[in-house]
């Protein structure tokens, strides 16, 4: 896709973005604030990159019951900056009574005339904020009663879906969007296989649509039925927007056999210390123009940085029969530490939001006899100048068993 | 006052509810919807009467952190019936920054140019839905950051306060409304007695203004500190709007001494089956004019029906020493239980969505060597036909002391 700039009536700007997991850490002092101004970086590059609106993939709540003060953060940013007099430029085709019918006001938020709303934010759920308890609600319900978003994809059968698209127009541009909330991976993997999730095509202008697919879903493979195969997405489908995977594969990658493209946007906000997490954060500016699309890539720049090595003692000039070894291995990870914090320093983003103190795990694998520091100990050392004192170091054993057994 | 309606444009008319208590009984299958059901009708009676806004003394919600559902609830409420295109009449005069500066937007509802506010709600905290736990917000700062209320009376000092007035005028009206949420009653008590509370007055026009002071404490004396009396409050005052107090003696009563009137709504939900609870519920609409004011009181009719009385063994036929006396205590309770039933049966509002099972309390005297019943074997008989079969009777018994020691 081409040009999409000089052809600004017939292209829709969306804001791609997914698992912000708000209140992550919610009550950690140094990282208690991480989600809530990620989520509002995000807010502001939807502003200034002028979007249409605003697509998130789930989990926007880390926690089924977000804490008041998440859930404060959330609403006030949501009506600081999706509230506004610009005007919504999307034509609503589809019945919104039916899109939006699970919810207590059955219409797209921008439509209602007691609301002004400048950036309309739709999402489906994720399975940490999924429908539960009394009334079967989720988080997403509260900011739809108050008119904040436009919660969709939510389906109460567990037999069977008929995914039906939200029918947006811009100019010249059809966009179906598809939506299906977190579901069990294991059910929805076996409600596919029965042929039991159906998705509706429109039936005017049915092959000028462009299709879009959110989902929740396991997408690579933890055992034979937890997850959900590309190939069990219908192929009509232009591009499907994978949510709850955490790693940033925000480019998107082209599925030759179902003839789609897949785009993983991923979490901003590191969720675990893991080394797939220092991939670099970024959510998209989705161009669609006709059938056809671009995604421009925002890094960004408040996201805590993130640093991860992997440290194998035995690779060494360290040996174990040193009588002085305890304090050497420990001298060696601090060390290995001052280097990650410089590199933190080195390379911060520049923007005043970004968090001062670094993320640092050294995965310290010990085999061949060496002994262990305690972190906890060790990290006092670094308290003030790292977000994690208490967890930097990680030690890790190679299984005491043959190769042969191994395989 | 009289003939307000001959002068409807310099007429304020205000809703005065208060200590609605929502989510009281939030998981009783059959009470849960109570409270819900009666904000309902309290809110279509603002709307019904046509009301510049409604004012709120408290106790907006009975749990300090309400579950999904009711928050969910009460959300879909506000906005449904507040919400809207009616234009509120109200100028506003005080600083806006300075009324509400203790919350993410503030400014008044009903001029955000993003919000169609056709009936403004405006509340004070009371002490079941204060301020608590991290970021010292409460449930109002969550319907305040979506626009839903203005929340003000909220004074961050507990050494000393200066209650200002929010400052409205309707045509030659102008009404200075203070409000103050609930503060622990010794604590506040402490404070007027040392001098702490200041009322400020504004500065033009001082005799010009209705003083209208809300306030949620302990009217009635429990204990030499922890109520507030009234003659503590300012003698400039016209009307003490008294929340907390769940009896509903919304009738202005008129204060010699301090030259007020108080008003003391009550709850609109029977949160004890106490005599107390009994007294038919109101809410009211104020209505002032320049210097003059007065309440129309307005039943409500979506509350449930509570029955209460008591009976002394003693002052019955029925003797201790008849062997089938436990018999005919049971007996006797079922009979005066199906007198009740009977009562409710004739007093129903006729108001449809007035629940059909009243509330039943049958308080037993059983001093003289009575038995007692089982109340839950007891109220098994009435599963269906009443509110509460589980605790309809309850055993008193006159303490085992002389006259003398009782003095
Ligand atoms: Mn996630
Ligand atoms: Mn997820
Ligand atoms: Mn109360
Ligand atoms: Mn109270």
């Amino acid at each position: 896709m081409h040009k999409e700039d000089d052809d600004p009536d017939n292209t829709m700007r969306i804001l791609i973005a997914t698992d912000v997991h708000l209140g992550y850490a919610d009550k950690d002092p140094i990282r208690g604030d991480d989600s809530l101004t990620t989520f509002e970086e995000i807010l502001q590059i939807a502003k200034k990159n002028n979007v249409d609106f605003i697509l998130n993939g789930g989990d926007l709540f880390h926690d089924n019951k977000p804490s008041r003060r998440i859930l404060h953060g959330c609403m006030t940013l949501l009506r600081k900056y999706c509230f506004g007099d610009k005007p919504c430029p999307i034509e609503y085709l589809s019945d919104q009574a039916v899109d939006f019918g699970h919810t207590s006001f059955p219409q797209v938020n921008y439509e209602d005339p007691n609301l002004n709303v400048a950036i309309p934010f739709f999402s489906v759920h994720g399975n940490h904020d999924d429908p539960a308890g009394a009334g079967n609600l989720c988080t997403l319900d509260l900011l739809s009663s108050a008119g904040l978003v436009n919660f969709f994809g939510r389906y109460l059968s567990l037999e069977k879906i008929e995914v039906k698209p939200v029918l947006l127009k811009k100019g010249t541009t059809q966009l179906a969007l598809y939506g299906l909330g977190s579901i069990r991976d294991e059910r929805l993997h076996r409600m596919f296989v029965h042929n039991n999730i159906q998705f509706v095509r429109p039936k005017e202008d049915t092959g000028d649509w462009f299709n879009l697919f959110v989902i929740h879903q396991n997408r690579s493979k933890h055992g034979a039925t937890n997850y959900i195969p590309e190939q069990f997405l219908a192929n009509f489908l232009d591009l499907v927007f994978w949510g709850h995977e955490h790693e940033c594969l925000i480019d998107p990658v082209w599925n030759s056999l179902q003839e789609f493209f897949v785009t993983q946007p991923g979490s901003p906000i590191a969720t675990s210390l893991s080394k797939g997490e220092t991939a670099p954060k970024h959510v998209g500016i989705l161009k669609i123009r006709g059938k056809e699309m671009k995604i421009e890539k925002i890094p960004l720049e408040t996201v805590r940085q993130f640093y991860f090595e992997e440290l194998v003692l035995q690779d060494t000039s360290l040996s174990p029969d040193d009588p002085k070894c305890e304090d050497k291995v420990e001298k060696y990870c601090e060390e290995k530490v001052e280097e990650m914090l410089y590199q933190s320093g080195m390379e911060r983003s520049g923007n005043r939001r970004q968090p001062k103190e670094p993320l640092i795990r050294l995965r310290v694998d010990y085999t061949g006899g060496f002994s262990t520091a305690n972190p906890i100990k060790f990290g006092q050392k670094f308290i003030g100048r790292l977000a994690n004192p208490r967890d930097i170091l990680l030690f890790t054993h190679k299984p005491i068993r043959s190769i042969k057994d191994c395989e």
